[in-house]
């Protein structure tokens, strides 16, 4: 710790083309506000803590699937446990319904030049990853998180199916902070009729990089300095423009679009780091609350986007607040530099 | 409040191409987490409320200036008062730093494919609206909120004689959960050596508008529904496909792309309307956390980009936490119609 500190920088990534700003010294500065950051949030604010005691009013728990929306699928559990490992539900309260009327393919009702209203169709479901109240995603084995991800992609597939759906969001909330409005440990996905605005961004941004130098923007990365773990099939990263402290990227090694053609054993071992890192943040970060997503292919895109679609799983520990200048310019301020970052989770033993 | 309850509805925006989903019943899901939403913020996290006593230890406050970062200019005040009213300095803690070297005009140097690293060059401002801490923005007078975007535009005039600034991203934060370090009332300014990445997006949704349309996407806007308020010359609107609820944009009526042109009669006209919108939003949400930002164009963009750029305000209020859909995909779902949130301003007294 007693080398130079760094001065500030600006990083663009060659993902969803953003630019960062890299500011150590803004962690310096004072507040007179409370609660300012959510950097040590209570245990109700972090979220079905290890230690937090079956909750007998949580639908998500074993033996109260009666009071949950209706079922998807389960993942049984072996004979003489609990009946199920993880459920596949809908959600309660969707943000789009599977009963509407699906947009029709090329309706382009545009009521003002550039505004679209359609129907709230599409597919909200949610994933309870276990059976038991006082368990987190990360307290699971390694086979235990695998098929959580084989959940995952069960369900995009057959959401796939649907004509309407254009892409599906997989992505977690933990600890309220992040969002979560339930402490149960469990992720979300949502099926929607267009293809969300992140997505084409990150599209077209891929294909610049890949028509400019011939290369997938996620195949390679020059520096060891911000890996901080690696297996058979995938690398673990801080991203060189990471927007968030600590922020952390998993990638498939061999290139490959879509998360939802995921097999067996690939599974099992995205399993095994995922689990190892969200077991860093949490020990490093006092088990604050985070968000992870899976960034995929859209459905049908052509075979001339596959070369440069490479899918990722991004992890985002909420340690700072978001402010006028991210929401209005899009651009981050970081205090942590990335390699920094990667060195402190590396060296973590878990 | 009988009528039938909205079903969801997904809506695009005309300006940044935003799919959003509104979705009123979403805001009847249960949440076990505590502080989950901060739409009852505590005094403290609200920020800088009416009744705090003048804090000693403020660096913002009439008396300390020089704890703080130096001035580059201030507003003065008639003779008999405190000697200042608005003074504008620089951070203390800057994000960019303006004694960085600026990048070259040209400098490309992509350490990996697509990405890339420049100094952090670039001008990080405050602007102390009032002397007195126990002031809010909406408390001054029309004339006083005026001035504060005088202030504004004279120093993004300033920033703009610098060849390397780009852009002047101007906003506020309101509120520890808007990210507000600081109670007293203040906004910030950045000048970036970069266009940031939703400038961009905005000006090719724009111009992918006019294309098709050959109309700016905010000259006329088809519905009454979503007006709030009019001056002679700016409408306040809830916008279409707003992402927050009860978000509201200050839009000029006639075609304008910089802001920093604006005029001291406009600039009244602007504060006023400014005023009584954050007096309605404080008084309908309890004076929740929000934050601003003006939305304007690059510097040096060329003449043909300048039909289809408009200028705006946007408010944005902190009803509800960024989960991992929104991170995710880019898309934000609103519980609230934008309609109905425009008929409660509307009929809000202030
Ligand atoms: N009995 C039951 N059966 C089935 N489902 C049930 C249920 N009871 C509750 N649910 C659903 O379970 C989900 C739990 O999800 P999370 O805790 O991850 O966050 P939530 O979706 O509430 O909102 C967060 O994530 C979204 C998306 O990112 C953000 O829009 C939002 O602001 C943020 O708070 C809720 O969507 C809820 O509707
Ligand atoms: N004595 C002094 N002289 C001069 N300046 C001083 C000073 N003491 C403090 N300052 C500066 O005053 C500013 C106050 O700004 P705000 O309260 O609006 O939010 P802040 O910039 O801290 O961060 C919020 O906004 C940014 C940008 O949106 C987000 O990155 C961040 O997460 C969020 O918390 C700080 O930037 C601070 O550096």
């Amino acid at each position: 710790m007693a080398e130079a500190p760094r001065t500030s920088e600006a990083r663009r990534d060659a993902v969803f083309g953003r630019w960062v700003v890299f500011s150590p010294a803004r962690s310096r500065r004072p507040t007179d506000l409370k609660s300012h950051a959510p950097a040590n949030p209570s245990p109700a604010a972090a979220g079905g803590g290890g230690e937090g005691a079956p909750k007998p009013s949580c639908p998500f728990c074993y033996g109260r699937e009666s009071e949950c929306a209706p079922e998807i699928f389960r993942v049984p559990a072996p004979p003489d446990a609990s009946p199920w490992r993880i459920r596949v539900i809908e959600n309660l309260y969707p943000a789009l319904r599977r009963d509407a009327e699906p947009p029709a393919p090329e309706e382009e009702g545009e009521p003002t030049p550039g505004e679209r209203a359609v129907v709230g169709f599409g597919f909200h479901d949610v994933v309870i990853e276990t059976p038991r109240h006082d368990v987190r995603l990360w307290d699971l084995d390694a086979a235990g998180v695998g098929d959580v991800l084989l959940a995952y992609s069960r369900r995009v597939r057959q959401l796939m199916e649907h004509p309407a759906v254009k892409y599906v969001q997989v992505f977690k909330n933990h600890g309220a902070s992040a969002g979560a409005s339930m402490a149960h440990s469990h992720s979300q996905m949502l099926g929607t009729p267009f293809v969300p605005p992140s997505v084409t961004t990150r599209l077209n941004c891929m294909k610049e990089v890949f028509e400019r130098f011939g290369k997938c923007s996620l195949c390679e990365f020059q520096s060891k300095d911000i890996l901080v773990s690696e297996t058979d099939n995938f690398s673990a990263i801080v991203p060189f423009a990471a927007s968030y402290p600590f922020e952390i990227w998993i990638i498939p090694r061999h290139h490959s679009s879509y998360f939802h053609e995921i097999d067996k054993d690939t599974a099992l071992d995205l399993g095994s780091l995922l689990r190892t890192m969200l077991a860093k943040l949490s020990k490093q970060l006092n088990d604050l609350p985070f968000n992870f997503m899976i960034h995929s292919a859209p459905f049908g895109v052509s075979t001339s986007c596959l070369p440069y679609t490479h899918w990722f799983l991004q992890i985002v520990p909420q340690l700072s607040v978001i402010g006028g200048f991210e929401i209005g310019s899009g651009c981050y301020i970081n205090p942590v530099f990335p390699e920094d970052a990667a060195k402190i989770l590396r060296e973590l033993d878990c």
